[in-house]
């Protein structure tokens, strides 16, 4: 997509820190990173985001996911590492072609804070039920 | 693992509220959702986290991740969505069987809450290349 820059990553108009690539994908450093070895593996072929993702792609992309996370884990030792993909900008998707966010974790100093607050007490069992059997719908569509 | 909760769902031995099974993962709703329509997608096999996961794991998992998302916004239209995996206490992994956290989001009165602080200014080009060649150099060992 020729005004993605992502896409523009991809075929070298715009320089990127590479870390790993074969025929379906791409991973880079983050050039805003939140902690030391924040890196991005994005697919080569320009899809905006989960969605729009056909499962080949998704399995070509995933498969190398263990092994990204694991050099990062052995580079620079972390205490964890949070996997993210962000799909609207409400959710934080802020580049349009699908991005997936490796996140070593250190400490308290880290760039990435998390807030879960869960809604346990709005989803006894039998509304999970509804919910789930509405999603089960929909999958079959 | 005997131990273990999530094996505990996929035999059975533990009721959930199930949206999708194929031979290699399932899907269920978190029981303690941080949105509606909180989904998790694990694999059949224990595999811990990301780091211990096969790759055949991860590809047939994740072959699955655009039909579950996209089932999740058809049936709730969510303004975007969070996938997310966490590995290790400190980066929020509860149960250690590894977990896909599909995390729709409608406004702010969410669940999740999330917070970037990008450390762009202590990673220039130069130092993304360092950081970039250690990676690499844990990629080929
Ligand atoms: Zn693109
Ligand atoms: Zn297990």
């Amino acid at each position: 997509m020729s005004d993605c820059i992502f896409c523009k990553i991809i075929d070298g108009s715009i320089p990127s820190t590479k870390v790993y690539e074969d025929d379906h994908v791409l991973a880079f450093m983050d050039v805003s990173p939140l902690t030391k070895g924040h890196t991005l593996l994005i697919p080569k072929q320009h899809v905006k985001d989960i969605f729009e993702m056909p499962e080949d792609v998704a399995r070509n992309l995933y498969a190398v996911a263990p092994k990204i996370a694991g050099a990062i884990k052995s580079a620079f030792n972390p205490v964890g590492m949070n996997t993210l993909n962000n799909n609207g900008a409400f959710a934080g998707q802020t580049v349009f072609h699908y991005h997936l966010h490796f996140i070593p974790r250190y400490d308290e100093t880290d760039g990435l804070k998390m807030k879960w607050e869960t809604k346990q007490s709005e989803f006894t069992f039998d509304v999970l039920g509804t919910v789930a059997e509405k999603i089960k719908e929909n999958l079959n569509a």
